[in-house]
């Protein structure tokens, strides 16, 4: 089977978007604020939105199951306070979590957490367990700026975020670390502030001791590790510098890429670069680059193509579609073989 | 002959961080303020701080001539007001100059620029006219970022940057696109903030018409080109989807890649991807990654093995060596036919 670890709810009725815009603008004016019962979407319009998106694109490329989270763009967790990132959060966790139940053959959930900018972590927790407890989720995302791209939270390897460091391991679950729309005019969501998040998060962690103090910690690090595998010589040689152990041994027990790089030459440096038991199959399909592309005829997020086309053993091939995914995410490991697969 | 386009003085004599420490000392106490003349570095001393270094390991790998620029860490524009960056950087420019007299076979100046946050561009011009001028540099390194890794500056598209452009065009100089060092903690300087401005600073550019308004525009984007190469596919996308020509159409007439990647798979990966016309020889050396790489046994930033390694015709790489940097700096060019090379 082939397993996406990375797919995000950009499909949602517009239902949603329009709640929260009424909340946002209720901030300034809380007796307008729209309660979570005010927003009514029905089974029927959820499976219809992914039926015709997500799913029908899983078929089209022969993906079996996508690990799906609310859509990262729109966490936004610099809007307003906690109280406003926690009700949105449980809003948009829910969409996936009746997804989940929708689709069980197709989507396991991933939860978004209600981060705010100077906020503890802990304040997640309650979120955290809900939907990992309750709902069935396999894994969270974990922004590493709240802020929104002006990166006023301390480091990943600060003590401020132990706590749900601890909570993570108690789960069981890895978190995908995953910024949201960029505030600041100077990046651009999807084409800077994304990628430098990935490798601001990659740095983070190689100058930190953090696995010491976590040696079952698990990180994904998105859109195929931001510049990390490109500039893996830099990495060593800073690395080593700065009298690290070799990266293998110090980064690559607790820290996974995905595949979503949408050419043939990066997803093949990808792979030559970075052990292939770090490499987790995902599209971010259908997220921030949706078109054709010119030069081969097909969808530029149709990352399987890649992956068939590089120079891999049908082994590893395997482990990249499933059997890493598999080991990162334990819970859905347990999901899938309770079903049988 | 082969051209470094991206040196950096980094091995200055302490005396020059002695004078930055008492000028940084002296901003909250100005009577204490040093002055230019309090700066005594005899030319023997600089001969020696470079033969020993960047010119032994130019004559070690085969290397003629770098553009040689102010140590990029170093330029902290953050650090004070407009007057602070322009005593300092007229006394690291005036340095590199001294080298490019001392040694005028193997150095060519580049320009660090007296930028300061929230200062008009303009006045940076008076040092760029001298440097260019009066010492005959070929070109100059823009800062994107003045702040250190607080990114509130406005994006490099913005007519804030006109007047700068505007003399580049005037006296035929690229500008390299280089931050310097980051005083926000999330960011390490040269692991994560060089790379994340790279990728920032090409994103920037993407989604403007910066080109239209300035066709003979030049500039490179060091490092690689951050991680624009690595994710050339999703860049191809977001170019699409935003409705702009062609990267090579809409980008590729005026920025250029060096090949600061510091191992064979990500100087292949840029080789590949980008086109040879758009790719400059450089190694930042003696620069931020200084070790040995143990799978290889030669060092880190020795980037012209990885150019001989890699799959390039001899012309190609007679390009990227020499006849590339020729055309993106020009004064450059006309300064080596001088010299009959």
């Amino acid at each position: 089977m082939i397993i996406d670890c990375h797919g995000h709810y950009t499909t949602a009725p517009k239902a949603l978007e329009n709640w929260r815009n009424q909340q946002i603008a209720a901030i300034n004016n809380p007796s307008q604020m729209p309660r979570t019962s005010d927003l009514k979407i029905g089974d029927d319009e959820l499976r219809e939105t992914i039926e015709k998106n997500q799913l029908a694109k899983m078929h089209e490329r022969g993906l079996d199951l996508t690990i799906f989270s609310p859509r990262a763009s729109f966490m936004a967790h610099h809007i307003g306070d906690f109280q406003i990132s926690s009700a949105w959060a449980a809003i948009c966790n829910e969409l996936c979590y009746r997804i989940s139940q929708l689709f069980p053959d197709n989507f396991a959930g991933a939860a978004m957490l209600p981060q705010s900018p100077n906020v503890p972590i802990e304040s997640c927790i309650p979120e955290l367990e809900k939907c990992i407890g309750e709902y069935g989720f396999v894994g969270i995302n974990l922004n590493p700026d709240p802020s929104g791209g002006h990166w006023t939270a301390p480091p990943l390897s600060d003590r401020y975020w132990y706590p749900l460091y601890e909570k993570m391991i108690e789960w069981n679950i890895p978190a995908m670390i995953h910024v949201s729309t960029s505030c600041n005019h100077c990046f651009h969501t999807t084409g800077a502030h994304y990628i430098n998040a990935d490798t601001t998060a990659f740095m983070q962690l190689l100058t930190s001791d953090l696995f010491k103090d976590f040696p079952d910690l698990k990180f994904v690090i998105p859109h195929g590790g931001g510049a990390a595998p490109y500039h893996w010589g830099r990495y060593r040689g800073l690395a080593q510098t700065l009298g690290k152990p070799l990266l293998q041994e110090h980064l690559l027990k607790n820290i996974f890429f995905d595949t979503c790089v949408y050419h043939q030459p990066g997803i093949d440096l990808l792979t030559k670069v970075i052990p292939i038991d770090n490499v987790l199959f995902a599209s971010e399909m259908i997220g921030a680059v949706r078109g054709i592309d010119p030069e081969t005829g097909f969808a530029f997020d149709d990352t399987k193509r890649y992956i068939e086309a590089a120079n891999l053993s049908q082994a590893d091939r395997e482990k990249i579609y499933q059997g890493n995914a598999r080991k990162v995410y334990p819970r859905l490991d347990e999901l899938l073989k309770k079903q049988g697969r």
